[in-house]
């Protein structure tokens, strides 16, 4: 029946080493984080990033804290040359932060790059060639002292250029690429000729980059080659051991983690696992998994929300809901038993002892984050859930989060009725959650709106009725109808999405916005529903209602 | 500047192993697995299966290979309870399945879960309990002797109840929930009491199944703690040791493999990592990682992407583009030196030799895959693909399969013309690629169409002309215009996604309708556009445009 695949495999030999050390090891400290985001993460996507994007991008690793980025390979590309040049003359890298340039072992290519940074405080220049026996043999056609002998020879000119700029503080970046698929005496060899060549040493910074270019092992294996390469690099001391795991066997992570048990001193990655194929390791997981551990990543992800709505408009690549951290899903509790150990878990905590609550590994809060339990309406039916409901009753479409936000709604009337509750009373209770703040003494009710050209794209007027039915009259512009009603409100409201549709068919029907809205320094997020005929109209009054949500929490706060 | 999270956790302390043996072991068979799609992954899903999604999901997990499935928990949920009935009274669990009921440790959930199986050949009853000090604790107030003496009740009763059954062979998983946080002992002290009360022996088979219930920990101290109990678990050659590993720290496919070397024979999880938070392991993952160390999984995965479909249909989550083996972009090499090896690599591959193409770690025709190399009509400036011009210059969105597929077609153009293209001869090259093949002699030139109602749902009448000009008129019916429009063509293709929408504003806006389609057996999917002012007519032509795409590949191919 089943065609057998696994005959045409062969599974690449391990180190051996007996006598490793890195399974009795835990984690002590964060390695040094190099973003390779602008770089292997760019270079997989379908529509690579524009000039615009990747400096939005480049500052948003800043901000995060990263102090090493891979800006891009300025040799191959105009716009990486021109975004090096710009970064550099205009002064936007912070002092305590080094920008990476990657280059292939070319003549042509290694003067181009060290003309593309000239004038940087510090530079790490990152040099690479595939060194396993595949490529050795089907792209190369070179032999092992052939190839040591084109590292020592490019790395003795990047020696030369260099030293042309003693303004520069210069690093060399040596990667022997596909290490993972090589024999270890070959990779060796090839780092030690690095080393020696570039005389690494106090004053001469050096970083050893082993990267799993493909995944071909379990993960201990990676861990043994490091352990194995950590004992046997010239000049240890003056080398920094750094990782780039992939992630074609779904254990990048693991592969970092315990390639940093072996001696790996920085790990090179991407935000969320971007990068080719199955993306590089994601460096979001890897820090927040030193949190449990107790160690301080050094990296900012206390709106982790944030961070991913950057890197998807950035990539136009998805965050999965289940991805570690991040997901929609993973703070959202669904099986009664787990709810109930995860409140008892909220009542026990106390402010100053260490996180133990059932389920949850970390606090989201520490994420800006909220935990989330979701009652299922109709649970032993399994088909009664709050979103059928909506849907087949009202022709009603939530985005996922909202289902999250919503069903904490119908939770708290759940728990008060005590029994299982009608589609109608959900419905009403939609109604009065989204639309009915806007009609009532909320302090945003609409009475009206003239939209105008303005130079910014979009303005408008708008006629608001205080909570006393005071009408104000307010106006704001923005590039589109959204930004311009939010600027209207004067509020520090972010409108992170947007959708709207058609509820049923025929030129009669009423149009349904739904706007996700954030306050910077609030945790979590607050949906806001419109409905009208008039798609302009509808969409006014979904920013009204996520602005009304916002000042009706404060005010319980308050 | 920034908050420090990570002093509010306190890592769990790893056990004690200092001659361990697991990592110098390699796998060389696969585990025993179970699927936990219905239970574990239907319960963290916004929507649970309903009936009918259920009995889909079983009848394809027996279809890829599963013989062990856990199908519910029947005393928690009357869905599953019925479930379970049907699936016995109709006899549909194959006799090499053996289905697995969950229940907690209460009398009277033991004895409807007992009466739930009534009439099976063989039956897997699965109790478990939270034994981790914070469980103990918080949520259940017990002491460890009070634990110990409760799994030993309520699995005596379990052996009481089912000696009454003696045509039914019966086995007993023990899950000591939150395995990984608590201190072995006291886990080896749950399991040996479940093991001492079932008498577990060559005629009372017994699984033992140690959950990584949210990971803590880095993955080599999960396969530390299971070679541990390996070691000390008695009548350890009458037990099956199994994992359940969760995926919180992304480390859930090394947690499972690390344990496999560390002596687990089995392995529980989801299909592409579904289940609560973070997921359960993927066995998708796990499976064809096997592969490429030369082992048989055991599981068919030669068509991965109608396995994606069905478990997205059914769960209602996306399959990551990332997702090893699976994900749109992990056969697809963006880079020109990745492409250049990698073409080098297909050109050495001969039929009888081990797999060694470059950044491929496996064969995507194993899978039901092509590779495909993107190329990039104007990759210095970093913003002129071939996505971008067709979204620009004409309104047209491609799905991300369909730009796979489209870059394919304009890089033969590209590799022939060896000059960068223009938008405008990219247009022509969609244009003739999938527009003019149902114009001119392809055999499906659309001539008219008429709808009809019918009681299946929609009926067409369809003119199609052949390659002479001869007008054909076929009919068709179905649930929809998409199915009826195919079964009028009388041909094996499956429509695995459809979208249409206006190109531009305005009633005289055209619609441009897009489809993927698929014929079983027939590596890769097809896509077919239509464009028209009547929205219904372009879907119609987008289904012939599929047809005629696959029909000229046949004839290419005889």
């Amino acid at each position: 029946m089943l065609a057998d695949p696994s005959r045409k495999y062969r599974p690449v030999s391990p180190v051996n080493l007996a006598d490793r050390q890195w399974p009795s090891r835990t984690l002590t400290q964060a390695p040094v984080w190099l973003s390779t985001d602008l770089r292997d993460g760019n270079q997989a996507l379908f529509e690579p990033m524009n000039r615009e994007r990747k400096l939005h991008l480049f500052h948003e690793l800043v901000r995060i804290g990263f102090k090493e980025i891979e800006i891009g390979f300025p040799a191959a590309s105009r716009t990486d040359f021109e975004i090096v040049r710009h970064l550099i003359e205009a002064d936007q890298i912070p002092e305590d932060v080094t920008p990476m340039v990657m280059t292939q072992l070319r003549d042509d290519l290694i003067t181009e790059t060290v003309r593309s940074v000239a004038g940087a405080r510090r530079v790490i220049v990152h040099v690479y060639n595939a060194i396993a026996p595949a490529w050795r043999d089907i792209v190369f056609g070179m032999s092992v002292p052939q190839m040591i002998e084109m590292v020592e020879r490019h790395i003795g000119l990047l020696k030369q250029l260099t030293a042309d700029h003693p303004g520069t503080e210069w690093v060399l970046q040596y990667s022997p690429e596909t290490f993972n698929m090589a024999e270890p005496d070959v990779a060796l060899a090839m780092c030690n000729a690095a080393i020696r060549v570039w005389d690494a040493g106090p004053l001469r910074p050096m970083i050893v980059n082993l990267p799993t270019t493909v995944e071909v092992s379990t993960a201990n294996v990676f861990a043994d080659q490091i352990e194995w390469m950590d004992r046997r690099l010239e000049r240890r001391e003056h080398v920094v051991l750094s990782v780039h795991p992939h992630n074609d066997r779904g254990t990048g992570v693991a592969c970092a983690e315990q390639a940093m048990l072996a001696g790996a001193q920085r790990v090179e990655g991407c935000l969320f696992g971007n990068g080719e194929r199955s993306g590089n390791v994601d460096i979001v997981t890897l820090a927040l998994n030193l949190y449990t551990q107790g160690i301080a990543p050094g990296l900012d992800f206390s709106d982790i929300a944030a961070v991913a709505r950057v890197a998807e408009e950035c990539t136009a690549l998805p965050v999965h809901p289940r991805h570690p951290y991040v997901g929609d899903l993973v703070f959202t509790a669904f099986s009664g038993s787990h709810q109930d150990a995860i409140a008892k878990g909220f009542d026990a905590q106390q402010a100053d002892m260490p996180w133990r609550v059932p389920y949850l590994p970390v606090d989201p809060q520490d994420l800006g984050r909220t935990y989330d339990s979701i009652v299922r309406v109709n649970s032993q039916s399994g088909k009664g859930g709050i979103a059928f409901l909506l849907q087949r009753d009202h022709g009603i479409t939530m985005p996922r989060r909202m289902q999250v936000e919503f069903s904490s709604v119908v939770q708290a009337l759940a728990d008060t009725s005590e029994t299982e509750l009608s589609s109608e009373q959900i419905w009403e209770l939609f109604e009065s959650t989204y639309f009915a703040l806007i009609r009532e003494q909320s302090g945003f009710t609409y009475r009206g709106h003239r939209l105008y050209e303005h130079a910014d794209g979009q303005g408008i007027t708008l006629d608001i009725a205080d909570a006393n039915g005071n009408i104000n009259t307010v106006e704001g512009t923005g590039k589109g109808l959204i930004s311009a009603t939010v600027a209207a409100l004067g509020l520090p409201l972010r409108i992170d999405s947007y959708e709207e549709r058609s509820l049923g068919a025929g030129s009669d029907a009423e149009a349904l916005a739904i706007v996700e809205a954030a306050i910077p320094g609030v945790p979590g997020s607050r949906f806001g529903v419109g409905r009208h005929l008039n798609i302009v109209t509808a969409s006014v009054l979904a920013v009204l209602s996520a602005a009304a949500r916002f000042s009706i929490l404060n005010e319980a706060a308050s």
